[in-house]
């Protein structure tokens, strides 16, 4: 894989794949869209054919790691070299801002009409949970329903570990190497399923470029209202994926390889 | 490709594609339909599923384009040739004209029973929003949720790039050329992932045969209470695609062939 | 395809679908089921994959019909042979009355509360709509919400053309010949868009044994309350299919063969 | 299939199936959890789809069994030793029990919040059906509607039926032998359809150690007020799959083999 390949396929893909994974949380969440109120179904379908979407297209350029968590649970198997992760990692933190920043775009007069709405609701009171993510911030970066960080972080570790050793697993069903479109489509429902069954407590980052570039676009953006981007709770979500896809590794090279 | 194939691949396949996409939204909308009120994940699997359907019966045909911004994305990434391209659009809007009457003999009944139930309501507003859309025109055809040429135009044009650079870079996953069973499968949940992340803002034409063919129908057929065809919004729909396709297929023979 | 083939096949598989099929309308219908009020989502979804698992273990033995309208198409387009037509359609017939009867055993205590509950309930008017078609009869056949001949039959023959000429330009799309893995997989999500874009106005037959061997099974069964079996309606949900399939095979053969 | 490759996927696989498809059922259930209330599609589909997950990453070293069920089948039917069901069914027993575990730990912050204010809410009287099963053992276990044995043990040995069929008729469709990931996605999908169908009156079970392994972690679980784990049914999800497994089996080698 060039360096040029792993830029484009990942920095695309990344930004296809929060486009609209955000896209599909704007839709459900906020006012004037036609989406609104559509259910956590959309939004676990929404997020797993994001990821089809966007490992499809950037499949056959860069692999479509399009999570850093992925690279490096490739890293410790073996498939991916070591000197290629930084590459990975920067060009998917690069596209998921941008993505986040396209979904903004996209649901421009949404955001407007649901902030014009809450700036007549009473804000909630200083030092509440409430008080920690700002109203709109679900639509960029995930949250716990119930802040404990213990089980937040083992939640992400679970629900990573799963992903990773779905995708290191590939090779042992599939003839060939690389992702197939089969491959492709099967990952993305993997995905559908760790949101209905892991999403419930922390919203699922299993993956810390989905959480983290989102994260930094929210406190950029001139959205009035927004409230704060929860920054306390911004390392969970890049912590816990590591270790997940770390431990997937590690049990493949043991008990898999 | 013979003019033949043409023809008759993307006739049937774009009037399959509106009949059952029109369909889907007669379904959740109209009175005395078993499936009023199935909701957003219904329309976006139902829209889906449409392209599903017609792409498998068209892609042996005419390589089921069904959608003039998916012909002008591949000519301009050179894989279909310029002189086909308006007799693949004139092809998709008789297809996509076809498919709305025949949605309407369909759902003929629910029609009528929805009809004379508006007619006891009362009509909103002159030059209100709501007076410029008749109210089933949204089975027929898109409409904004807030009244915004330049964000309108920007959604489709962000969806439109989506379904257009997903389609460009199938030849780098799959083997062999043309668009297999697989790639229809998936193209059609490419379609369903726009659907619930993009269509929140515009309903997600991304295609302005989709769009202005059955605005065309609504105009013409005799629905007693119909309303407006909101002609004023319809050049987006068909704008907005066109630019995306052609921006994806910049982009395609820039960074990805 | 030897008889016994035909036999084994259509007999198990059209078994298999009437069993998941009612099996899922009684599961959304009936007090004391946990999918009671799942909505039309789930119907539509319900079918279709009923027609996957029950076209998945019957494709390798007869080619998976399931269905007088596809034999009937298939015959038609000159796929089957005409002499084979008879067997298909009673193997069918056998099948659906088969699985209808499974589906009751499954639901037994579910029937049995919803009619205990509904014995409690004011009687509909004689000759009203209402009292044409007893109150679970829905689980077993389909029925109009508008009753209108013309456009019931319109509705049938739409949704089984669509459904036919799917499965005959499949071989236009897939290598080798028979009814593959993948083909099974479309044709069950061909069946889920006719669910949602079509269904809405008589609940899609589109199958005249799906219809005509459960509503046997209703006229049959000692179910106390169950009321009328509407044999009045019974002809179009067999006539629209077989109208339906008849076109789809004459436009294959003219058009697309 | 060597001992150690079928203890690895079955014990892994089997964990993934039961942390999945308990995790959809804690999610759709507990407070404060972001998908409560997400509805009996988000239940079924959330099952198949820990069904392919599990599969996907067991096919390839043990044949992705995960259900004592299903080894008796293919055990009858021929295709595993019978010397191999015992090792097949321990580690299905221990992967269940560890997949429970894992999802109490994911969802610890939402069974407490659950629980406790379950804590104020007024018991079931003594002997009747509500205190025969805890308020949250329905996250672990299968548990009745209607409490009648034969019914229930029908409806679990048709679901049964239907899924083992199925499995044992795919080498007539696919080529070569062996679970393909093509035919994982539609096993998976086969569990949707017989979740949706089948699931309403007994919550199908279909897998005796599905039922039995976590209702054991039920039991040994430290939670506070979950009250009885509703051993008088235990026998039912482990009587009734395994009759439907033979009676597949029996059927295969008589009439498809």
């Amino acid at each position: 894989m060039s360096n040029a390949d792993i830029i484009i396929g990942e920095v695309t893909g990344t930004a296809v794949l929060i486009l609209l994974g955000a896209g599909v949380c704007a839709a459900v969440t906020l006012k004037k869209s036609k989406a609104q109120n559509a259910g956590w179904l959309a939004i676990a379908f929404g997020w797993g054919f994001a990821v089809l979407t966007a490992a499809y297209l950037s499949a056959g350029v860069s692999g479509a790691h399009l999570n850093p968590a992925v690279t490096i649970g490739l890293a410790v198997e073996g498939a991916t070299p070591w000197d290629q992760v930084p590459l990975y990692i920067v060009s998917q933190m690069a596209g998921a801002m941008l993505g986040a920043f396209l979904a903004w775009i996209a649901y421009y007069g949404q955001f407007k009409a649901h902030m014009a709405d809450l700036a007549n609701q009473p804000e909630p009171a200083e030092g509440a949970d409430d008080a920690k993510a700002g109203p709109v911030l679900g639509i960029f970066s995930t949250g716990p329903e119930v802040r404990n960080a213990p089980q937040n972080l083992a939640t992400e570790i679970i629900g990573t570990f799963v992903l990773v050793i779905a995708i290191l697993t590939q090779g042992l069903n599939d003839e060939g190497n690389g992702l197939g479109t089969l491959g492709v489509l099967i990952t993305a429902l993997v995905v559908v399923s760790i949101g209905l069954s892991l999403g419930g407590p922390t919203g699922y980052a299993i993956n810390p470029a989905r959480d983290l570039g989102p994260r930094i676009v929210h406190a950029l953006l001139p959205l009035k209202g927004k409230g704060r981007s929860d920054w306390g709770y911004a390392w969970v979500p890049v912590v816990g994926p590591i270790v997940g896809a770390v431990l997937a590794g590690l049990l493949y090279n043991v008990a898999f390889a």
